[in-house]
């Protein structure tokens, strides 16, 4: 069996990135993994039920129906041979607050080695928001997002007394990318 | 099937008035919320099954069965038609330490939609107390109030990955109930 | 039935100088606790058990045959007359991040009446490790410490949430070994 190693970041902290340097890197050793998106993973495993057809239809669904969706994206992705990297979130900003991604039910079932959260200060996740045209409509103030992460870390610590992983901080400060792909390589050999 | 959310506080921190605002202004909306103590709700289950005489008593009772009422309390909750606020606190400071106030027994019952922490500057906090005569007694100091609300905010990441309830701030700050207010009133609606 | 306490803190924050301070003052009172090592005595379970030979074989056990070590180990403590004090750690720093001490099949069983957490200011700890010639191998800065003892304050709020148990922080302090030893005491007493 291989590893299963979920990796979150608040939006604009170039998680991505950073995710895709590591991954090149590892290749050249010869270190495979399949990176699924939680989300996309989803949808998947819910229009194969028959339960939706696009993927607006994914939040009105019933509370109930969607957490066993989530169950089953859980179980299904602990059944995957070989190295796994999950990219989600620890939590979601909503109107109506915080919004876990990886509540209870989903991670008993993931079963997951490591949680990576890729942080950095808040004031260079604003910067890099700025730049980011696609970003624009839900503009956030730097303490927001500094909120945003210590909630996530707040998170974390309960999804590792949940299921015993461990939780490792990879900082992807300004001009130091290169730090950051290295530090994440580490943890995924 | 209402909403059921749950709303803490650290002591002093003015939750009650901002919720009987935030409930006015709703009311003249026809939106409607049957607000609910956690703690007088539990001595009513436990008066009625002859658990308990008085209130005091409800501290004295044997572990297992405090739990078990714990857990009655939240699934009647659970069982309510239509909106229900359930004003409680993530936790209180006891001599023993912090003592949660929504363990697991009760919040997998309850099965929330969400979370609302009341919170504000600790000096603030301090200085509300001070003006209040009846809170003499446990006095104390801005430093101790802000290692509360932060341990509130450890318990409100552990209740959201417990649940999948969202979890949302709503400040209380000096000058500035009114925005506190309709901050509440948005949550709810 | 006795009590059961679980202390921990950072390596280096003095937690074993602070337990046997205030043992010793309990004593006096004839106020008895067994201290237990939460990782010896999971291998004495494992020794016995036929699973282990030696302390290094720990680490590379099955990750299923570890739980159920650990669950066992839990269980027994747990059946344990009289006062127990658990001496352990929220979190340990490993090349993997922080790996969970205190996972929920663990704490399930042992249902701990408390969780003591001692801490002090990072820099403290860093300069006491400074002295400690036995410490040098796996060196840390400060901040680094810091964020060690933010994130077992996160184990500890899930913790709590997880069995109902008081969450108590004991400051061990330079110069205030003393006061340390007033405020465990008086936690187990």
């Amino acid at each position: 069996m291989g590893r299963r190693i979920i990796i979150t970041g608040v939006p604009g902290v170039g998680k991505t990135t950073v995710i895709e340097g590591a991954l090149k890197k590892l290749e050249e050793e010869g270190i495979a993994y399949r990176s699924i998106n939680f989300g996309s993973f989803m949808f998947d495993v819910a229009s194969r039920e028959g339960k939706v057809k696009d993927r607006d239809q994914m939040r009105k669904l019933d509370r109930g129906i969607q957490k066993e969706l989530q169950r089953m994206a859980g179980k299904a992705i602990a059944a995957i041979e070989g190295n796994v990297i999950i990219d989600t979130h620890c939590s979601i900003r909503t109107p109506q607050g915080f919004l876990p991604g990886l509540p209870e039910w989903v991670i008993t079932e993931l079963e997951p080695d490591m949680l990576i959260l890729v942080e950095t200060d808040e004031d260079q996740i604003l910067q890099r928001r700025l730049k980011d045209p696609t970003r624009i409509r839900d503009m956030e103030g730097g303490k927001s997002i500094g909120e945003h992460q210590q909630f996530n870390r707040m998170i974390a610590g309960a999804i590792a007394t949940q299921t015993g992983c461990t939780v490792k901080f990879v900082k992807n400060q300004d001009f130091l990318l290169e730090q950051a792909v290295l530090d994440m390589a580490e943890s995924l050999r």
